[in-house]
């Protein structure tokens, strides 16, 4: 099986187990774990904030991070596709009493700062005010845009001129960085937070960061172990997570490996694909007279794994399970399949 | 003073001022008044429900509606500009936890079935399920359009063949039956609750309904208990109440106003306004160079009171207080303004 | 009937009725009914405090009290008996997310500085932090108590020497300061925010203010209109309310009538019940092998409402819809009863 | 240092690390993580329930419980001292908006039949219904009491019999069972749910586990991904885990050493403790003329941590990172501070 469902399936090599055997631990409750205090030192070099925080999932990250920033009951600005609003089960609202109110990006999720100034509410007798604005950056829905430094930076201004703050859900940090050939610190820059994952592209086992100041983060520590964040020897995963942290040096081999993904695809009769920009490819298979649960029900007998992500549009991913000859095997693979 | 700012600030006439200084009372916590229990079974029939029930505010009718209906976590569809999204404080969010999914209606604010099939979501793993669909009719921020019973209905199919309840909110229930000139009930027959307000157009000092089936008020007055709605000899305002639903016979009359108010104010140059639906005139002041704000500033100068609804829109509100009079003098008022 | 299940039972008077129909009102939600602001102004005036807010019911007055002191996730301290924790479903949990930590009062209801510092939470990284104190004064499940100024004095002050705030539910407020000899802004003093009723021994048809300091109310103003509480020509009923205020003086009778009560019931076999502090009398059926049910259905059938309040106990209340005479008249139906 | 701060501070062994670095894994969120799934099954057969789920802590473990087993709005029955109402930040009433009804246990925390049926709550229009009763053993508060099977099942059937399930906090549910001399098994046996912790006694790295019938685990599974718990190539510290499992064979000899250590420590002159029924031993150290936090700051100035659980009361925890010597050493080290 070619297993592009997800750059979540990636499995940790022999470095990466290593460290997990190898790691020094302690109660990361009582901050006594060497390791994930190495790692939280560490991730908040690498994206250039005061302090970060480790968790078992981005899911959390984003959740913390948006339980931390507002106070409930206001409302928070979100891209309408964004996977906080699409795939958390609703808990900016269920776990925070916010309400969303989304934005409509353009196709490739940008949100400009026109359209914050726009959704932005000012407090009042019968309105809550806007308590934040969160962003994607590279944005999943719409197929791995990465987002232009520049873009982020405008519409962070605009919120924060109005007294909003900005946190960046940056699962795939390191895949805008390295599209956009910037370093991932130039992306935070802007913003007052940013989730990344340890375990999409860079391919630790378990865990996100969340990165922010000081204060923020301490605070966040908090709301982390409201959600039931606070491992104790979380050092034989924050180990392997260290290790895999340097691999965002090597995110251009699966970009380049999505684009010949796409190439082949669309080359396919009944099949198109535009160029991805990151690790996603995003399928039409609206020529082929078959919903994309069908498509991938052929693929799959194939020998290749995605993802449908509408009703004629499948999802592949790739990642470092995945080199060239996998891509070319699974261009082959659909193309039996069809 | 001309108050156009609401059909909110209608004042009771003798009539059920009367009625209030004579009404029979009792508990109704204990279900014992006898107004209230005459005014539920009254505005009941009036809608062709079950039952109702009497709420202090309008507010209070969608919120409570809205925490029968569902349960704490999940989705609800809604127009965008609808009220209980922009006017309410994010009491979805805040008080049932749940995730508000916009739906940009049309230029009317209708929501299509289709469009209520797109943001319709099935519970899974990661998606909060859609849990209700509100409609608004007539939609206040769309300039009071009565939207039609077809449209109602083909809307309200689509939720129910997902097995998702409609609440409609109706705050002004009757000036759409007026405008569309059928009976409410016909309006309400397809969905799941209405309320509809005592206080607007019908000039009860307090107080708004809910109707809907038997077991669902049942347990919506358990709703109305815990956000603290359960008055004690309600009887004094619901015998106002009784007399002013009496009132949706007259509605006509507020329309005609609103559509001579339009006109009038179409004429001056600079402004421009669509000819309304029912008993609400929005115009377009970015003609003459001033912001709404600017330009409602002047008019109360002349004796004329409006609300902004937009940076160039202000909203004019006819209502029982205002009468053909009193609409030339404000169209003379706003000419003088400019 | 002689009801004696509430004091919310009791009726309008012919002075009341008058001035609900004669009411000067306005819009209250743009602050403009003259007879609601002349409300409020009273009603802080009679406890002595900056500010007052008219609300439909108590359990409103409560919850936007705690909604209103409180963030959301904090501990709040409760004698364990108290109304708010027990007869208002839960809404603190509910509605402002706060874990209540209750606190076991003696026979009275007093909560003492001691048990607040006990109970006492300060935030820390596992515990929320307490974020408010609430008293009831008189005590309904201690059968009225009316707990002295200095004990209420002395237990706010230990809440406030940990910058706690204090919420006083005061629904039978005015029984408290007839039974002490005190004036009401007595036993306000101490405490940052009081609700008191209307409706109960003061006989008003709707309605509880809650009372505080100008920006306190400032910023409940928006949680009553979040939990739907802000309405329209609330004049109406504020009228009857500012003249129940003035039965704030008549309530000796009341308690004079419990009393009495007390002690004929005492004397009947099987029967006991100590003097009423005020106008609560709960009676101990112990001694008659019936239960409170049981005994409430025989009392029931001679033409005498009261509520059970434990398995043995029932409570009968006085108010002014109750005299000399039907105290008189209901002692020996109880006694028929038995 | 001779850390008794908590068997929490407990460190893996080779073992555990060598199954950390050679774990099969998969992406757990997919359910497609072989060790994630062994765990899960062998957990649920060591304490003979249908299903289980690895969450990354206690406390999430908890709360996905309490929010599965439960509606918004309910009340929850927790013994007083416990620690889902102590320490885990509210998150009851914060997450899943549920009132705690506090019972105060006996001197072991014992919550009797009784108790239950005096603290249940039958919803009507005032209260919230009971929607859960929660238990904990051992309990911590109580000095690691170790509640009899007989006991657990007595108060769950009463439980029960009015419909409420029963969910238990076994964070050191093996304690417990060494401590009875029972398997596991018997004290879930009678309940809903059960957590137990994998990094306590146990020394596991990360994780807890929720064990219950195959639909809650189902429902709970959503749950945890709401909260953020859905963890992806878990297996490399689901293996650990499995290793740790079988430690709980082991726990006596933590139980043996934390008597030796009460009894030595209760031979100084101005401490006192009581023969611990478990691993935690609890010393008052009132003769001391010293508050807790003043004696322990004089024991880790000779090398002993541990934590105040009171003004006068230390708890010291025995685990496998401390042998015999460690505590004779501890009980030297304790006396030369004094």
């Amino acid at each position: 099986m070619i297993d592009l469902r997800s750059d979540t399936v990636t499995r940790p090599d022999d470095r990466m187990r290593e460290a997990a055997r190898d790691a020094e631990v302690g109660d990361d409750v009582y901050r006594e774990d060497p390791t994930v205090n190495e790692l939280e030192k560490r991730a908040a070099e690498v994206v250039g904030t005061e302090a970060a925080l480790y968790v078992p999932t981005g899911t959390m990250g984003n959740q913390v991070a948006v339980h931390t920033h507002t106070e409930h009951g206001q409302e928070v600005l979100c891209e309408r596709e964004s996977h906080v609003v699409k795939w958390e089960l609703g808990g900016m609202a269920q776990l925070s009493g916010l309400q969303v109110r989304a934005i409509e990006g353009d196709d490739r999720g940008v949100v400009s700062a026109e359209q914050v100034r726009e959704g932005y509410v000012a407090e009042d007798l019968h309105r809550p005010g806007t308590g934040l604005l969160t962003l994607e950056n590279t944005h999943n829905s719409k197929g791995g845009a990465a987002i232009e430094v520049e873009r982020i930076a405008e519409t962070a201004a605009a919120a924060h001129d109005l007294g909003v703050p900005v946190h960046l859900d940056g699962a795939r940090l390191f895949n805008a960085a390295a599209a956009l050939g910037v370093e991932a610190s130039e992306i935070v820059e802007p913003v007052d937070s940013a989730m990344f994952s340890l375990s999409k592209g860079l391919g630790a086992p378990v865990g996100s960061m969340l990165a922010g100041g000081e204060a923020f983060i301490e605070r966040a520590r908090r709301g982390r172990k409201l959600f039931g964040g606070g491992m104790r020897q979380a050092g034989i995963i924050a180990a392997p997570a260290l290790a895999a942290l340097e691999n965002r040096h090597r995110l251009d081999e699966d970009h380049e490996n999505a684009r010949a993904l796409a190439a082949g695809l669309d080359d396919i009769e009944g099949l198109s694909a535009a160029e991805p920009e990151t690790n996603i490819t995003l399928v039409d298979c609206s020529g082929t007279d078959h919903t994309a649960e069908e498509f991938l029900g052929a693929c799959e007998g194939e020998g290749v794994l995605g993802v449908a992500f509408g009703e004629h549009v499948a999802r592949f991913c790739t990642h470092w399970d995945v080199g060239e000859e996998e891509v070319e095997e699974a261009i082959a693979a659909v193309e039996r399949a069809l």
